[in-house]
């Protein structure tokens, strides 16, 4: 072992260090698999936010590159590991702590997205962001990537729930930022600007995140068109009339996907399904789902469907959530998550199904309708050249088409390195020279997680 | 007139750059008159994006500071001009467009809130942010403070609403962030870095803002508490089980002032008045109502009054924001920001009724309760110079004491000149050395809004 390297080992306890190839191979790739990944020479399990702050500090006196880590489950390699760097992985700092007067969950960025939910739930109360990933994402990637989810429709992603945060710099000083207050403009925004930074400006140690009273169960509607123009259209309808508290969608392919892979009895001739909650209570519930069917009966629905029975409801809803998985089923994937002002989906998905067919790759769509945020996802075969080159132009091109159309390249997923190519297509050169004067003021030698979004 | 001056005047149409003295004067404060205020060289009244940017680039070029200012009613001097500097007005700059497909308002900097929430209105639509001077402040201001009101409780402040903005910046640049789509995590949240920033790392030229559905009417509650410390216990209850629309509090203070000055009915005696809304829809208003009864009378409210009527309920809304201007009848006023968790809301105020005991000055208490954020105002005789000291004394006493009880020195006004000395208090020297190298980073020569936050 290098002398440097082992000087780490001997100033942190006894396996928070490892460098075995077998355990430091599980910390390479994150969910993406998108071939970015080098092999660091260490993975740091952190404990405690004085370890990170130990690791930084050497890794900053010997420029070696840091990658922070949550639980791997990132769909844009940002968390990829870069070769002759160490990864930090935050997975052993895992506390939970709810303050029930004050609201807010303290929390270690380990501590998974569903953890945060059952510990606020224990005392009636609700931490709302909900990635579909949210059985198996930690807090930590939640706030490094400002992850979204389904109820964002109505409750907001997750900068909207973060008051305070504990952030390790590049030079290993830890801030903290913000507090159990609800509101705060003292100074600049820092908080906000290391949310969604994806671990190149700092690694999150500790976050307070702000609960609200839990939600009521509710009605869900899910509605059947004929074609996604439809459905989208139904979708502005909806927006303009009410506040739904999941508003998604999934196209015929990604119907049949998951109808493929474990029948939810959703119909496979189907042209798009709209699925909807209203979480009002009583009678206004009542009113909502009826606003709802009405905007999706004028654009002629073929069968409109409305619950009040949560396990019905959870039926449609995994079905929605298990999408990713369905399609990984059917081949190599590649997640896309491009968002446009809702009123252009239309033209979106009717691009993407000409990039399909001239990429000739299969291309499913799930979306977070009610907030223009979709998943395209393109499935092809890896073991064919043809169809890996095909696949990747199709990837590209979708990204190409929501910058067109005056959208992003991602809405709630990041950057990380799969997207980082195209970045500046959308931001422009201005834009990328400020994003990079804010990296530099913050991390001058670059040493935090580079390669990954600039 | 100066020669540098001069070719300003000679660059931008007629009437644009205003030099005589009897104008310039009516830019030279804002609502907090805190005597920082220097006497610029002149007002760019700017009438396009492009026309700051033409006097930024000046500027630049000059070394001359700048101050950007929107309506003038900030309570923080974050406006104040600057000796030898130019002040650029944006009070000509108040298009709004309203896209209600993509359910967002376009809006110029100078537009005051009102005018968007009128404009929103007339389709549906509606911008919640409503600061207490939401008929006088523009939104531009909002953006650079980070506005709240008395609706965040439920529905978030103005960054929150954020979706887009153009901001010119400390070479004259003009960068467009963000867009019409709803979630956008491309690179780093500059968008939230400059909303909140005070006009130290650019000039908002333009944004587009996130419209919902209009709210329903639904209904008031008002209760009358013995104690301040009761109702504050009563707003911790009420949280935990109700998303209350509004939650204000008034001390007996500031019902006497509001009573003085113009009476809207209020009772004397009483030692703290809760003021709660919900408008949630049909029999789950009347639900809320209720806990919220519930809530206060277990605290002992000695008088819970509740209507439906829209003008009964704006009386009290009434009363509650004319706190400001009764209280501005009374003497000299300081307006204080701070704010703290929740449940500290009784340490707080009792800390205050000290102070203002030991200072010898009256301060009035009004909250935006429900999110720990509360306006002590100081009052006193400008006239007598040991009053103005006790008051000054007392305002930075509040702020210390916010700060010690884990809160903040402002909620929602800024930092502006008012609080800068107080600002390195609460964030540190390391949260404030990452201001600096942020500020830094953006504008190297230090010319927006110099002598402010920082």
């Amino acid at each position: 072992m290098h002398a440097v390297l082992a000087q780490l080992v001997a100033d942190l306890p006894d396996g928070v260090v490892v460098t075995g190839a077998a355990e430091i191979d599980k910390y390479r790739e994150d969910f993406a698999r998108d071939g970015s990944a080098g092999t660091p020479i260490a993975v740091v399990r952190a404990e405690t936010a004085e370890q990170v702050q130990q690791a930084v500090r050497w890794a900053a006196e010997h420029r070696v590159p840091v990658v922070p880590r949550g639980a791997g489950t990132g769909l844009s390699g940002g968390s990829s590991a870069v070769d002759g760097g160490i990864t930090i992985s935050l997975d052993r700092m895992r506390a939970i702590e709810v303050d029930t007067a004050c609201q807010v969950a303290i929390v270690e960025p380990g501590a998974l997205n569903v953890e945060v939910k059952a510990a606020a739930a224990k005392h009636g109360l609700w931490y709302p962001p909900d990635p579909s990933s949210f059985e198996i994402c930690s807090i930590g990637g939640n706030l490094a990537t400002n992850a979204g989810g389904l109820c964002c429709v109505k409750y907001g992603v997750t900068t909207d729930y973060v008051l305070g945060m504990d952030v390790v710099l590049a030079d290993g000083t830890l801030v903290r930022l913000g507090g159990k207050q609800i509101k705060d403009v003292a100074g600049l925004s820092l908080l906000k600007l290391f949310v969604g930074s994806e671990g190149t400006l700092g690694i999150i140690t500790r976050a307070i995140l702000r609960l609200i009273p839990a939600q009521t169960a509710g009605a869900t509607l899910v509605a059947a068109f004929s074609t996604v123009t439809a459905a989208s259209r139904a979708v502005v309808a909806i927006r303009g009339r009410v506040r739904c508290s999941m508003l998604e969608l999934m196209d015929n392919t990604a119907i049949n996907a998951v109808e493929d892979w474990r029948s939810h009895g959703l119909d496979r001739s189907t042209g798009a399904l709209l699925l909807a909650q209203s979480d009002a209570t009583g009678a206004a519930c009542e009113t909502e789902i009826d606003l709802i069917r009405e905007c999706c009966e004028k654009e002629d629905a073929s069968a409109v469907f409305t619950t009040s029975d949560p396990d019905e409801a959870a039926m449609f809803v995994a079905a929605r959530r298990n999408a990713f998985l369905a399609l990984e089923q059917r081949g190599s994937v590649l997640f896309e998550d491009v968002g446009v002002p809702v009123p252009v989906l239309p033209d979106l998905v009717a691009g993407i199904t000409a990039i399909a067919s001239r990429c000739e790759v299969e291309i499913a769509l799930v979306a977070h309708a009610g907030d223009g945020n979709t998943h395209p996802i393109v499935v092809y075969d890896a073991g064919r050249p043809e169809a890996v080159a095909g696949a990747r132009r199709a990837f590209d091109e979708v990204m190409a088409l929501a910058i067109e159309l005056g959208g992003t390249i991602t809405g709630e997923h990041g950057v990380g390195r799969a997207k980082k190519a195209a970045l500046p297509d959308q931001l422009g050169a201005e834009v990328m020279a400020l994003n990079r004067r804010i990296k530099d003021a913050l991390d001058p030698d670059g040493i935090l997680n580079p390669g990954a979004v600039l």
